[in-house]
């Protein structure tokens, strides 16, 4: 960790939550603005929004190693079509706009971006395919490349910022900056990541509006953090979803910043797998502060499927659950409505035995033997469905698979956001 | 057409109107109360629901052809399970409840079933595999079978009822009755069709929470019956969608009531070819109508998929657009946000050609070359997103398929209505 670094805890300012209407449930009180060596982060007001910082660019001492994991759309945004025809996973620049998505804006969206990348390889003496871009906000709209070329050309007078308030610029409609950190310690050597998120809406599977930079500060090759996110995305961010919606611009990188010069090797099993856990748990910290920033949120939905034949079969079982409007008006409701449950299972027409289901809502069992469970205690499930995290579990007793998915419930303040998100 | 049949116009009583909190944009105005020839309409106010009639008996005046069809879900209700096992396509009596679905009511669920059907073939003698049963409401609690044998036991006393009455009494969170007629001729012979319908939630493909009851007066085979319901399921009942939640009842039945003596012979493919037609006709009619009452809609939307591959993409594409929350939200706050028709299709994973997409709302095109659309009158597009129906049609410029779906909007009172609908 950088010497640099602010060691005195931050919350946002009382000018930030004014512009942030919607205070999540889940909203953290505190947050500390790092600093991490190996690389400089700028931000600035471009424009692409009415108040506060929208432009992100962060520039690394070196080009370093980075994976990438892209959504699975078929109408991907400019940035990503361009990431992905020139990136080849040296990268020493990233920029980072919000509030336009340069989506579906076809061969413009990306002379746009070939006009700011190409500003920025002069500035800063590097390759186009060392620069990587990202995009997200409204859908189909151009704009004038210059928003990012004259702020970006004032760099070597600018301070340089943390990584709080690289967070708060990739904002849109979250309502909360989205930070992890993981200090680690393997065969007795210190190393740090760093995460950055955002996310609010457009939230499923194959990654929602979703953009997620993950820092590691040690030396790893491509190969290796390439399998460090395919091997935990499954679990965490392919778990989650708040709408059912998947974005057009999707992205999740992990740099490796080769600021921390010590060495590991990985190819011990056991350090890789210590790795790979904490990959693991920053992945999931930072999913679960994208989902439970879900657009109008008012409980989180943990959704536990257990003892089924294969994680094809619990994903299905769990997204039905979880993205099904009755369930989660139920839930908003305060209603342990285990019935809505039952139909959602059923929709997927996935092979089960019904009268094997047991349904528990907490530790509250209200369904069994293909039958509402007959001892139910309402005033101690009433009391349970009062809380901010509802977590339902469906036991299938078919085989030994368990899978977990995220969602939240849909509320008034959900139509709001989105009926008038653009007017 | 009987000669017992109301020629009075109806409307909803003040009582009805009451009881009908939530009139929908497109409630129609009047009923006929038609008696149809050949069987017999009993309504009953069974205690289900809180007011109103929630029981419904009809009985042929004798064994009848019917051809069926059920919902695909995994979890089917008692009634659904009952149904499949015991009836073999003949029909004296056709019994629905509402306010409770048993469903998901295990072994009890069916022997709830058993003791009104008994109860029934008694009263009316005939066998147990001649009685059609459905139940539509809350899932997963049991109820008393005598609220509706003892309401049954009365109708040697009770006056017969029209459609109308059949109708309203299968409503659970409709906002209006749902019927329909057909009179057909076909080489100088005259006949009818009569439909009668419910649903308002859990509207999906593979049926929604929806019953569907259809009645032709000609005498027709099995086969045909079930040719026609088949044919005709696609392109109406599995083309709607409100919520994208699939109910465990759903059911829709064609019966043939003989009750219309002449004879058409449908083996001549024209005459079938009418036949087909008028019954798409009707289905069509009854599944907008369904539609139509969605939960808390403010606006009908109709998805054209244009020149696709397959119907099977135009489906996929279609439901995608219509299910979407954002899309449905963006509708809602009357914005023509096409960028999330855009990422609706693309999560869809279908592979289609970005720059060959047009889009268009009504006859306003917003985008065409994989961008936006430069010519966009702006005040024009306002106005039409101001209508009542929001007709969305998609080019894809790929083959020659095109398939509509029709759905409607979200707003908060389809979160007011499903956040307490059991409290």
């Amino acid at each position: 960790m950088s010497k640099k670094s602010s060691t005195k805890d931050l919350s946002l300012s009382s000018n930030e939550r004014l512009y942030i209407k919607n205070k999540s449930l889940f909203t953290p009180l505190k947050y500390r603005n790092l600093k991490p060596e190996g690389l400089k982060i700028y931000t600035f007001k471009a424009g692409f929004k009415k108040k506060f910082d929208d432009l992100l660019l962060i520039i690394f001492d070196k080009p370093i190693n980075a994976a990438t994991v892209y959504s699975k759309t078929s109408t991907p945004s400019a940035p990503i079509i361009w990431d992905k025809k020139f990136n080849k996973g040296k990268v020493r620049a990233l920029i980072v706009n919000s509030g336009n998505a340069n989506a579906h804006t076809g061969e413009k969206g990306i002379r746009i971006i070939n006009d700011y990348v190409k500003h920025l390889t002069k500035l800063i003496n590097c390759k186009k395919s060392e620069v990587l871009v990202s995009s997200t906000g409204v859908i189909g709209e151009l704009f004038d490349p210059n928003l990012i070329i004259q702020n970006i050309s004032n760099i070597f007078n600018q301070k340089t910022k943390g990584l709080f308030d690289a967070a708060k610029a990739i904002m849109t409609t979250d309502t909360y900056p989205k930070l992890g950190i993981k200090r680690i310690k393997i065969q007795n050597i210190s190393f740090t990541i760093y995460g950055v998120a955002k996310g609010s809406g457009m939230i499923h599977p194959n990654m929602g509006t979703m953009l997620v930079y993950i820092f590691i500060d040690l030396a790893l090759n491509k190969k290796i953090l390439q399998k460090l996110l395919n091997n935990n995305l499954d679990n965490t961010f392919n778990s989650i979803s708040t709408d059912g919606d998947t974005s057009t611009s999707d992205t999740l990188v992990l740099f490796s910043t080769e600021s921390n010069k010590r060495k590991i090797d990985f190819n011990i099993i056991n350090n890789y797998n210590k790795l790979n856990k904490s990959i693991l748990e920053l992945m999931s910290e930072l999913s679960l502060k994208v989902v439970k920033d879900g657009e109008g949120i008012s409980k989180l939905i943990k959704v536990n499927i257990q003892k089924s034949l294969s994680k094809r079969q619990a994903k299905n079982i769990g997204f039905a659950i979880v993205n099904s409007p009755l369930v989660k008006t139920a839930i908003s409701g305060e209603d342990a409505n285990w019935g809505r449950i039952i139909a959602a299972i059923g929709k997927t027409q996935e092979k089960i035995i019904q009268n094997k289901i047991k349904i528990y809502f907490g530790k509250n069992l209200v369904c069994e033997n293909g039958a509402i469970y007959k001892k139910i205690n309402i005033n101690k499930l009433d009391r349970y469905m009062k809380n901010k995290t509802i977590e339902i579990s469906v036991t299938l007793n078919m085989g030994i698979i368990n899978h977990t998915v995220f969602g939240n419930d849909l509320t008034h303040e959900y139509i709001r956001i989105n009926s008038d998100y653009r007017s």
